[in-house]
């Protein structure tokens, strides 16, 4: 195998040494020679390219050369798979993502409700930047997205450029960690059907070696689904496990009450953390991953990009729940709407299992939440007002239009300087 | 052409003269005999028996017969259309439909979210016993039905038995009228496109004598359309005219708040008013519509009815929009489901017109409520708590389930004697 | 209602003094004051013009003027409807359709197999053209399209212009004749469904004033449907009927037998008998139509084409059967395919109904000459030798690749000089 | 891993030792403890089993016990998978299969045109009476079909029973093994899109370790393939790797006069070595598989079979190329069509993966045929006459209703026996 090229782009995440840590525990199967660091926040890739070189030493893979860049052109040339993990505005436009729906009485989230649809509006245009200079100068790379909406900055890139890109979550594992969790079976050995949305996905018809589990099992996993923030009681009616984003659907009151009753949201802890963790990446002494970090949450991105890495660049075929456009695998929702779905990669790219329909309980929510995507998607890249409206009453957490006016002028106020498509 | 038989069932309702008023004036068209009044409340249908004798004599037309009935069988057999009026618990129960949700902080009315799928409740079971009346001993009849929810009723019917049915609204029509008065131009010569639910419908593309209108003339129409109660800006940003129904979705808080303040819900307006409507038909002196009758509102409904029958019965095909079994005129919605679209009707039946795309502002609420109506559908034909629990989650109107379970709770409770297939 | 021009497209054919007949008997609903006679045949022309003229006084319609044209342009020009009988290549070409795929042992015929394509090739950029006209400098105005073969050319215009177009054939007429004439009742009082492609269609479901037929009076309307050229016992045996053309599929060894047998093409039979009525149309004596016109077939396509403006101009509904894109209408054919399906017309244009699924037996054989359909329009604009050859490929009356190559090779040979777009 | 039971069913085909050598070679990854060989031929199994023993002895294989058995409910008891190659009718009735359509001057082939067709009538109901015993009293088992036409096999049993059912051909390997081949690499590398129908297949969009190959490959690739059957030039000018059994459709004319030619089928071929293979296995001293076998043909079945049965049973998932229902997986097609289609299998069963579309050139004679093999499905389990007519009017190969009456009607008299489904 030849050796390869990677490059992180908004390398100066936290989440970076872990996808470094991940790419010197798989160079067996991914013989990375060169990882390309790029950011545009020169200090933090400065602390960063300095922690991860420790890092690596420390772990004993010296031989990974990690190249800093704060230019796209350089760092996507040559890399074979372009790792995207970019946060346009950074913590502080993310706390008024979380802070001004709030206000409306409305759930402030980073990617779900009218935050994600300003985070959408923030990153497209940086994504798609990005994705048309690997559709131009290097079409054979994958981009491998971690940034977040990734079910709408998946849909945009493949709508507007033909660069490969395979939109990626964490959250297509859950139902599996919860099954093997509850069930004290090895996450391996457990599949299931599934089918919806990012952040916005349910699982169905779990199975344990290819056993269909029985309804006390069923009950089980859904106790340990609802830690994920659905309640118990609605996953055993429902009989499917939803993302535990559902919990901002499924109970909307409850969540805003006890977003308003801590006073904070998490958009700021994340701030105080990840000061916690830059002031130790920052540290010479520092070698290995802070303490702090798990606090930072998240995990398991990393798990998923090396899946799809592996079996792209290996030819040894995964099954991978990914954001990819739908065609004709979940019935009833356009062809071209980027669904979050089973699919099986390889170097022939992305292959999408045929999914059995959307469950009969879900279709329309699913159906709804696709709607404000596409529609958000087309206001993001049109810089349209109308459409960010037409948006906002599309979306089932936000709909009412006299709400939906003032949020809108107040939002893209408020982001005002990350929104040059806008004329504002 | 023969002369034919009507029956008119929940001929007890406050509206049955404006019916039997229209096929009075359409009997060159429609030549009538018999109409059999059917109602299960024999006081009712005495006095409104006796009250449309006076009222046929007093317009000179004494020649059709009206026949009382109280047995369905009765009513059904021989006749060419079975009307059906029919409202299963009467004001009383609209009125906690109207009530209960309200003290949740939801929308309380009498077709769209949780009351609406409490009249399906009562209603279906007693619609599919009429329809299997027709489907076994009169299957050349036609229902032409008028019960609301029509949309959920209509589905009903056509999944579980083989009767002819057209589910009728006058709110095809509106939009029509809206645009002849703010153009002042004669509302036949306006045509649109449409597609929806019953009450939840999008009109498009509006053209006057073929002609599209000019996006000035659009505004004045929106400003017509919004006294249905959709905010003028709104239409205007849409560019469709929305069902007025959708001032549930598009201004929750202000229709909660404003029935609030109000301090009496729409059916407790109805019941006084009826009790004066039923007071005058019971005057023997009353030979003409009382004037409270005005007050009552959900006229055109009986221009819709006449339109189908006379495009049935004479074969001059008419353009209507109806309810039916969505088969692939809408894209995107299930084959089964029942949607409001216009429709070619002549003694062949109904023929769908391919509908263009639903309007990429409002696919997704219509696929969500459409979710709700095929849950609540198969909820009331099972009695299934559980599916009634789906049916309000998949709601957009309600949606939480911290407030679906106990609102669903008493919901039952409240109608425990009108829904013998739930175990309560 | 305004006072109208049209414009014949193509006036030298000797259908032309029907359609000029058509028109003057229909003054009342379409007002015409001046029809533009338009060829590049200047010889026929002013034969044509001059007949017309001595017709239109006769039946006492003098106040219609004629204007002769050669200029595409001049005849576009302020016309509401543009009626297009146009054929590229005349009989001489005609005749070499019919005769070259019979030297390979193949149906040669004008419309379908091998010898439609080349019809097709010929017919396309001249239609195109002349579509691209009507897009630009007359947008409103309809072509009504007589010009064969009528569903490869109205998918042609309808996929690379956006000129308005009916595509014509009073095909969709004959299974109303056939049972009118079977049962003896007004043609009117008739009904079917009907799908399927332009001469390749099938209409089932019969009904007379909405009622429908029994199993015997079916093989009665088989009995006639018979005399078209599919046998009596194919049609009871399908219980649909099917368009005449069939029999090339059905019949295709008995059907080149007789061709061979009679020594002389249709094409060559129609070449005597229009040199014929040109002599009759070319002496000044002649002021009604010649009986020689009656032996010429075809009669009936104005009779769709009346409908078809009135029905546009007068905003008074007809459903008609032409060939539009499908859309949605059939199920299993591409959306941009263009089927032969009842429509209705109207000043709003077409309207598809939604057809029942094709019928079990043929939906099939439908699929496969689409392909072909599809393939043939590509290598019409494309002037692609290859997709010829696919279209051959793929054409159920040739397949065979060893007669498909070097029969391509003599079609395209023989019709060199009119096929610009191909490099010969 | 638990030791497994398997049964082959039709044990007494020449092909058993080859499904038997597998499993031998295979024990690590399936530990098979015992096969049942059933056959309904006593003979045949006795000289099969035997001749099975010594081969098994041979290789050093002494612990799997084989149990011969001649009543199906024993040998599918307790069974994991059950493999089907049964032939109804014997090598009999094949060559009637073959020489009866060739009268009428048709393809007379096993699996392809009307010969396909009786085959599938006379299989299909002995089919079906195992998968339901399979159904009722083994539903966790695996059909494992290799009996054709394995397309209609498949269909009928999915569309009339519930047992699990991998339709099976070597065909999905073809193009693997052409390009292999062709561009000296191994065939593990090579990966292709490929849909249709077994026996009508086309693969595309070749790769090797993911890399499509040039067009001077892909010509290399077809050279390779042209021996299969397909003429070098037409495999060239469609770009595509057709099924060997296209040269039925493409080559009609040549295959009809080469067999004529020949003046003996395929079946009077494998009559032969049949016999004399078989007078080797019923030779004691024979304990390895005849040389003759490899003039019987159709190897690769037991390398399918085998890749499904370790996916399956070990749930390391596997890219296998099978038959089974649509679903949306090739869009056009209906969704209970059986097509064949790379899916992805393992325990959980089989994943179909999305198509892209059926190449632009040939979806038309794929609906075409599958429409004939719906046909065929249905009058094969109903008896009906009428259905089977409408089925050779359906197929490509026959099409021509002169010679479908008479071709029919000597078919159903040569299978009179073995066609108890009809009422001959």
């Amino acid at each position: 195998m030849d050796p390869m090229k990677i490059s992180v782009i908004g390398a100066g995440s936290s989440y970076t040494p872990e996808i470094i840590e991940g790419l010197a525990k798989e160079r067996s199967s991914l013989p990375v020679y060169e990882i390309v660091l790029m950011d545009i926040d020169e200090h933090r890739l400065e602390i960063m390219t300095a922690f991860c070189r420790r890092f690596l030493d420390h772990i004993g893979c010296t031989e990974i050369r990690l190249t800093p860049a704060t230019n796209l052109k350089d760092a996507v040339a040559g890399s074979r798979f372009v790792v995207t993990q970019v946060r346009v505005g950074g913590n502080q436009q993310r706390i008024l993502d979380e802070k001004i729906p709030l206000k409306y009485g409305l759930i402030g989230q980073e990617t779900t409700g009218a935050g994600g649809m300003m985070k959408a509006f923030r990153t497209i245009p940086v994504m798609l930047e990005l994705a048309k200079e690997v559709e131009q100068n290097n079409p054979d790379a994958w981009i491998i997205n971690y940034t977040n909406p990734t079910g709408l900055i998946t849909e945009a890139v493949t709508k507007y450029t033909k660069a490969n890109i395979a939109g990626l979550c964490s959250g297509g594992l859950f139902p599996g960690w919860y099954t093997a969790k509850a069930l004290s079976v090895p996450a391996e050995t457990v599949t299931y059907d599934y089918a919806g949305l990012n952040h916005l996905s349910f699982a169905s018809n779990i199975r344990v070696n290819g056993r269909a589990i029985s309804e006390d099992e069923f009950d089980r996993v859904a106790e340990a689904a609802a830690r994920g923030g659905v309640d118990y009681n609605i996953i055993r009616a429902l009989r499917l496990i939803p993302s535990p984003y559902l919990q901002y659907y499924y109970h909307t009151a409850r969540r805003i009450a006890a977003t308003q009753k801590v006073g904070r949201t998490r958009g700021e802890e994340v701030l105080a953390i990840e000061q916690e963790i830059f002031r130790e990446y920052a540290d010479p002494k520092t070698v290995t991953k802070p303490e702090a970090l798990k606090r930072r949450g998240g995990g398991g991105y990393s798990q998923v990009a090396l899946s799809v890495m592996k079996a792209v660049w290996t030819d040894q075929p995964a099954r991978v729940i990914v954001n990819t456009p739908n065609r004709s695998a979940v019935r009833g929702l356009p062809e071209d709407a980027v669904v979050e779905i089973p699919c099986r990669i390889s170097a022939a790219g992305i292959e999408r299992l045929v999914s059995t329909h959307l469950p009969a309980s879900v279709w329309g929510l699913v159906a709804a939440v696709k709607n404000y995507e596409q529609l958000a998607v087309e206001a993001a890249v049109r810089g349209s007002r109308e459409l960010a409206l037409h948006a906002l009453l599309a979306h089932p957490l936000v709909r009412d239009a006299d709400t939906a006016r003032p949020l809108l002028d107040e939002l893209l106020e408020a982001n005002r300087s990350y929104l040059p498509q806008f004329s504002l």
